[in-house]
């Protein structure tokens, strides 16, 4: 197949005739020649949606003929749908605020279009990528818009994640409930805990987490679209902008609303530094329940070892037998993955200038990976490792019995001093806390029975009143 | 004034009779003698304040005499009150989770109890610190219940600022409404708009972080006092529990709760992750408005030059008569800081290990730091910066007319590529768009006129239609 | 093709019959299922390097027949050539600290060596992925020796790369050598200098970068490789580490060498932090640098205008003739993605315990990251922007002439305050600061030219003396 | 005493009489006002110390009478010794890019040496605060260059500390160099290694860290003093500047030089990033280190309890006896302190534009406090954490007999495969390896005792051979 010409304001440029993507594509790949990460296709794919509603309406509106924009519908539908996939390489990274991608996607689709209306690539004079599909839109319009919904889709799924993590996390809570252990502050041996409780801790933690994300949406789901250039709306009627909101909704079924204020949210990020913001806040947990996990799981036999982690590889090339907690490991890396991202979102939305900020691929880029990652990650973590925990009964009871920490429950009845005596006096003579209990006469076996029943330890009150 | 001697688990220490504080906190100035920041006085005072609760509260269900729980008390209101404030110099970087603060403040409330009640300093048989002034508490529930109390009187302060700030620029945004001016996307000549429209987008984005930082406060009600150790309660009594939920929003008068399971926030530390993420878009917004300002300030010759900030100081030691942008960067400065705030409370909150975070005391810096700098700087930005800025209106009148921007308003009648050509020619020839468009006949005068308006070219719409 | 199958310590699987990978591998891909970012080619290149050093160091060492080592280094060739990309598809972020990776380099080569002795895929008990291709080694010796021949590889072509651009930047400050245009600080208009001096101010801070980078190389030739497990060296001879080291040296052509305590580069990563913080001093200076330019450049017309970039693609999708400073911008995102990878390699290096860093995937993934997208975007901005930069004379006179900032120049004369006031009255009253001095009759004309000559002004000392 | 009255640009104002500082100092604490932190006081000595070089210069060069030279000469000493501490608490965030601390430097010794010359504050005709104590210089070559001088000297303390804390690791690493306990992969039991050698590796960090230090020196040496306001040395005679260089070099024994482009280090900051870097590197160490330490030092009986660190305080307010790792905690809060400083320098220096960076005051307190805490807590570390750590030989002998590690001994005998079914068999049956070993006939116990000798498997070679 032959090469096709095409021509742009710095002149012409020959293109693959394969290609769908037009001269505006063919120099941001040179320019942006960086390797590595492409444009997050979720997101080209929201673009194209976008373009195909503006085609819808501008049919509405007889700014466009039936034929044309039904002819950009179509081939809107086939790029949603991933047919043309392989015309969308352009690095994640480019510069431009967007305008590469989004003439990327407008170039596609009108190739395409032309092809349906029986013309040849590159016949822009049958659909033309700026007057026809970017018809009343601007990339600073579009993009940000693309964004939002992007983001919106991967946010409910991830608030669905969540949901499911946290009904397995309560699962363990109610399954361990009565097993014993000791609890633990500053790595040292503290007050006795059901191997339950713990669980309910991380519950609750992830519950936060899924209400912060499922809640954000409401922010992402102002849109700036018909804003244009700098928001002032500038060629794109009022009418135009009122039916794009509606057939949005339509298409996408979310409840996407029009911004009252285009200019802000075509200049200003923060609302990615929210979203972004949060996410971090759920890498935390996971980061510290993942941190937890690992360590309760150290061992088997010459560490804490009282929680058991399910085995779902070998650990090591060297030490046969040897399984090491990978998941927990790799929830942990996509964790810290996020919190840089959230660096990378920062830096990129704190940079905008005036009416845009220029940066907002970097932006894309990075809030789209976190939420796919944690989707992802929460999944198997849930699955293959959450829920198939076993607790190691007797290590839990050894590590307990062993521990001076039951101490505590006397210091109603003995004061704080004598009690970090008796304590003490049981580490320094390697014995247990009761022995030194009987020994020293503070109290009789009864008494101790009563007071420091480990169960009892577990729940607010004094014991042995 | 001569020594008195102390003693703990560890053995004797000397502490000048002078002072309040005892050996607890004698060997953490020694242990923790970092130099720099000491912990937060608005930290101490609500510990204080805890304090005061619990001895109100304790003397109520009987656990102490009227006489003691009166002495602590008064003793935690002058301290609350700031009389004693030079004894609290422990590094905000202390090791232990806040422990030795928290006996910090018991040490403190102990002595001047016991000389309320007409003892000397470290009679702790009088008034202990530990099983009077701490009783039913411990560190790891006497401190993050503080840290909340002390997070939310910030935020109630800094989300006023920000309501001060909003109006402020939204009276801009009135008094620079019909003042046009040319909008920049990339640092690039853009489209016409007036300069009020760029404060009312300002006005916009510090509206989303008021209401951001206004709806936070509720996630940080939620106390685990009560909760003890590592969250089960033991040595609280359940009476306890609920009679200081009480008292402690009595003495607020902040709508403080209970948590229904304080073992999960003894141990995690998301929600100071959350506050700080909300904080950091705050810092973006502010740092893209005042370098904004310091852009369109620049000059005031060689520059943009389209605003006039208001002149507060001298601006260099060299240069005489130059004067720089000095909020607008102690503004942008602060923005930094609070990001990098916000670096090290992450890294800490995901550093928790099982039933508690070590790192608090971190946390507790940073986080009020950032709250208060904001709260500051917000204020004076209004003041000082904001209120009196100017428009010059002749430079914003040059740079608008000189620019080839306005040709995208004839698009729609020409096409994107001609319109392109014609902007190109404007550039090469050093001509006005104006002129070119005449010299090739493209438009009539009059056209031109109805068209290229620039007063229409803000609005939405297609010019001319 | 039928699916063959495999087992391990978990079970039996089945493994399709085409893949080279093994059960390991298998697994892996199931249990690391993020999607997104695979592990870096280079990285498992150089891995597969190091398992044809250690088969030819085995075979003279007589631990392993030549038949089966020249199979394992021909596969291992193959790897290395590319010829298996297809099968190295594991997710950057999984878990474990490189085992699967490392598993998965053992098990292709096994295969294909199995192969190349005549053996069907599977049979390892003619080549096995463990007891042969992996024979003396472990992943914690093996994965970090890679990763760091990988960063030097790496580092010298960046390092080539900054000799280019400032070279560049060189002929720049010549080019532009007498062209005299205002100096700003703060934003605001200070002295004059020439254009040619900014881009020497480049041309410094990127030769110190260049100087870093290549002077940090040394640090990273120190390897491990032979400590096996945890640094001690079990299971590896003497004579195989010192083997190793120089058939390293010869394969690669690096000075590499033995750590003499191997124990501490398996289990320390300050190493790649240092490195990653070199690189963001590197993001640093380019982001100023693109920062800079795209500041200068901004205009054309409504701006400040000195700068012309290159011209390298069309703008914007509506504003016809619109060209944007992208090839900068995509510098300073490259820049901020670069300062993002260094705080996850900064979190990961972090997060090290005992006597390995279970996260090193994560910073091998960002720490090649950096060094390929620095490599290439610095490539980029040297050759499509820097190189074709213009200087705007006309602009750059203009704005010097108006401003006031000459009047430096008299305050050895008539001291700063009185300086002050005239610079002052200059820009209140809307003269140049010329204008004003003959007014007040401060200086004789001669007096004035002889004082104020711009370009007497760009060097040191004392005008006019 | 009554105030005065000072006049400067904007007009006039009182200034309280006992006040050395005069209206340009007052004016910043009002626009800088608050709170928190002051402007270090080191950097406040080290412009001191730029001053009386400068004075010296201007005398021998003749620009300024001998009597008011010396007289700046002494309150610059008295500025230098502390006396005047007092006079300088503007904000260390302070917009201006330290033109207020410059002008607070200038007006005090200004004011001071009136008095010495016996007139009062504020007759600034005897010794001006521009004209004469700044003469010659800008804010921009004196306040990077008191950076410089300020972070070196605090380098080489630094740098020092690290010296004595690897050789306590050493010491430690010989005392412990013949107790043997089980090393750890991803908290996983991995092979037995010498308690010593786990310091030795510490040891080995701690001096690439102490080396990175000690060498960055040589990138601060470098001054832009004489370069004044952008780099050109406007005002500032070439005699000047190389005398400066000398006077500098003499008064602070440092190997100070007189950069050959000052505008580059006046407008690029690429090196405080770069020593801020290595900063990091170091706290990552530490991070480590003290991480290990508590993860060792875990139980004491519930927990690993190899390590024993030395007991500093009493640990909980609630748990009687509870001692904690607080050294340890608080050089890892330290080290994310460390951490977050980095990000605020990074922003700070890649904010930079054109000539000057505005948000030097940022850099500078960030810098200085990442320098003093890491001196300060490093030698805490060693004295009261390192130094007195002992082993708890029991404990490791227990942990190391339990495990299934040394199964890896057998690799080399029986291949990987059935050595993982030994230890899974073992791991499963609640066996030692050991006793399987013998169960299955694999070895006689003589063969045992040969191969799996713990001592020999902390050494290179296959074990037996």
């Amino acid at each position: 197949m032959e090469d096709r010409l095409e021509k742009d304001l710095l002149g012409e440029k020959k293109i693959q005739n394969s290609a769908y993507f037009g001269i505006n594509t063919q120099r941001a790949m040179e320019n942006f020649n960086l390797g590595g990460k492409i444009v997050n296709l979720n997101l080209i794919r929201e673009i194209a949606l976008i373009k195909k509603a503006a085609a819808i309406v501008n049919r509405d509106l007889k700014e466009m003929t039936a034929d044309k924009a039904d002819a950009i519908i179509r081939a809107s539908e086939e790029v949603i749908e991933g047919r043309f996939d392989d015309q969308f390489s352009l690095s994640a990274f480019q510069g431009g605020a967007g305008t590469s991608t989004n003439m990327n996607v407008n170039e596609v689709i009108a190739n395409r279009a032309i092809e349906i209306l029986g013309g040849k690539k590159g016949q822009y004079t049958l659909v033309h990528p700026l007057n026809d599909v970017n018809m009343s839109q601007s990339t600073n319009d579009v993009y940000p818009t693309a964004l939002r919904i992007a983001a919106i889709r991967q946010i409910r799924k991830l608030s669905n994640c969540l949901a499911d993590l946290q009904e397995e996390l309560q699962i363990k809570e109610n399954e361990f409930s009565n097993m014993i252990k000791l609890g633990r502050t500053q790595l040292m041996d503290a007050l006795p805990m059901m191997a339950g409780q713990g669980f309910g801790a991380y519950a609750k933690a992830i519950a936060r987490d899924r209400w912060r994300i499922y809640k954000v949406e409401e922010r992402l789901r102002e849109m700036n679209i018909g804003g244009t250039a700098i928001g002032t709306g500038l060629n794109a009627r009022n009418k135009f902008i009122y039916e794009m909101t509606d057939v949005l909704q339509n298409l996408t079924g979310l409840g996407l609303a029009r911004s009252d204020y285009p200019m802000d949210i075509t200049q200003n990020c923060d609302v990615f530094v929210e979203v972004s913001g949060l996410l971090k806040a759920l890498a935390v947990n996971l980061m510290k329940i993942s941190n937890d996990l690992r360590l309760l799981n150290s061992g088997p036999r010459g560490g804490i070892g009282e929680v058991i982690l399910p085995e779902v590889q070998a650990g090591s090339t060297i030490m046969p037998g040897k399984v090491n907690p990978v998941i927990a490991e790799m929830v942990g890396q996509v964790s810290m993955r996020v919190i840089s991202n959230d660096t990378a979102i920062t830096l990129a939305s704190g940079s905008g200038q005036l009416e845009l900020n220029a940066f907002t691929p970097l932006i894309a880029e990075c809030l789209l990976e976190s939420l796919e990652l944690l989707e992802r990650s929460v999944t198997i973590f849930k699955g293959k490792c959450i829920k198939n925990i076993k607790i190691n009964e007797e290590k839990c009871r050894d590590n307990l019995e062993s521990s001076t920490a039951l101490v505590t429950a006397l210091v109603h009845y003995i004061g704080y001093d004598r009690a970090a005596q008796l304590a003490k006096k049981a580490l320094r003579e390697n014995k247990t806390i009761r022995k030194v209990l009987l020994e020293e006469k503070v109290l009789t076996e009864e008494k101790i029975d009563e007071i420091m029943n480990p169960y009892q330890l577990t729940k607010p009150g004094i014991p042995g009143r």
